[in-house]
């Protein structure tokens, strides 16, 4: 029988609780397929940029990434987290390797080019080593990934948790049939905003249109979704948004 | 014929300089062997916990690595330097892949026992996996290894780079003839202090006896010369101790 990947994304939140992260991580460490998880980093990152006397750039409403906050991004998503997450895999009996899209030459990327908005040490996923990720996982390792990558010319570049995990499950999909699976706070994509019990239970390409024009969809859900299309329309085999605590529930989202 | 393994240490003072750093890596990359990097951390730590308000605490002399501190230590060591380091070897053709020693769980450690100091979150080397470590060699890997260690229930430790570098050594001396090579900031051990032209070309064990009787060797390179011993005793074919711009040069660490 061929194996089956899972990818799991978690955001900021998540990180930021020690007590969901634990919860998470023990779910995580009993899911019995193949998997890998990616992180993102939250509010740490600010508040360390804050006491460091960072100030973030910001052009337009948008964060831009200079050299002082890449640092933080190192140190944060790179260092901080990441070694957490491994340790206490570690101790969930799960061997874990952290790894940034630098470490074994695993995701290429490119500094976005400066169009109106010129956003810094940005990347755009340029090259995945599929080959090596399934190397790592038949040996039985788990890979954790941070949301850095690198241009391959010496420089680390900050790049988006919800894209890396995109990337990584469509160019894993031609090895593994794959699963991407994105946790959050809420358990899904809600019909009402401010009501948790109003889980869409599966949502497709039509249904997330007509939401979006009905702006029953907004915000921060539409890159996560549109993430979620990209995903399946490029070969990964399910898609699903939930809560961190209830990895087998949430919107399930499909093309048809 | 069988390969041979060459690990490198290299302390704060190169990694605090952007151009010794890039000089060293240069070297470093093209050393023809099968190779490995420890890196320390260096007072980058320190500075940083400044600005985050922490102050390390220190009993009679020593460093006390607290909660707050082991956390600058992950930012810091396993974050920014670590990721830093292979992001330039990469753009340098090496396939550098950063580890710390939780990482696919090839250092396990113990919270060094509190005699009359308790040193906090400290790790004494119980275990390390050198099999693993020898796969990612064989599959063309270069591992860089920044200070930080587990304890295999959760908890990253931080451990002395000059103990890592020790460890990995004796333990891979096991699997191909291996090399340590720890590069700092002086032409080898001197045998007067503030004379870089006094190098040692060659110390044995009953020399660095005298020596140290002598009062000729002080301080910080004692611990590190009982590393070197140590590493030759317990299987290490050779020790060596150099400037980090004079890979081939240096002092040679002997036990007869």
């Amino acid at each position: 029988m061929k194996r089956k990947l899972t990818i799991f994304k978690i955001g900021g939140r998540v990180l930021e609780d020690e007590q969901a992260l634990g919860a998470f991580l023990k779910a995580f460490s009993a899911w019995p397929e193949l998997k890998l998880l990616v992180h993102g980093g939250g509010k740490k990152a600010t508040q360390i940029a804050d006491q460091l006397g960072f100030t973030p750039r910001m052009i337009e409403g948008r964060r831009i990434t200079d050299e002082p906050a890449l640092e933080v991004a190192l140190m944060v998503y790179g260092g901080l987290y990441n070694k957490k997450i491994v340790a206490l895999l570690q101790g969930l009996g799960v061997n874990a390797v952290g790894l940034s899209g630098a470490d074994a030459g695993l995701i290429l990327a490119q500094k976005r080019p400066a169009q109106t908005i010129d956003f810094g040490l940005v990347g755009d996923v340029v090259k995945i080593d599929s080959l090596r990720v399934h190397w790592f996982l038949e040996t039985d390792l788990t890979p954790v990934f941070c949301a850095l990558t690198h241009d391959g010319r010496g420089q680390m570049l900050n790049t988006n948790a919800d894209t890396i995990a995109t990337q990584l499950a469509i160019s894993m999909s031609a090895v593994f049939p794959t699963e991407l699976i994105f946790c959050f706070e809420k358990p899904g994509v809600l019909a009402q905003a401010q009501d948790e019990s109003s889980v869409i239970p599966q949502l497709n390409a039509a249904l997330y249109e007509r939401y979006r024009q009905q702006k029953v969809i907004t915000d921060g859900m539409i890159p996560k979704l549109d993430n979620a299309f990209d995903a399946l329309r490029k070969g990964v085999q399910k898609v699903r948004i939930t809560h961190f605590n209830q990895l087998k529930k949430g919107t399930h989202i499909t093309l048809e």
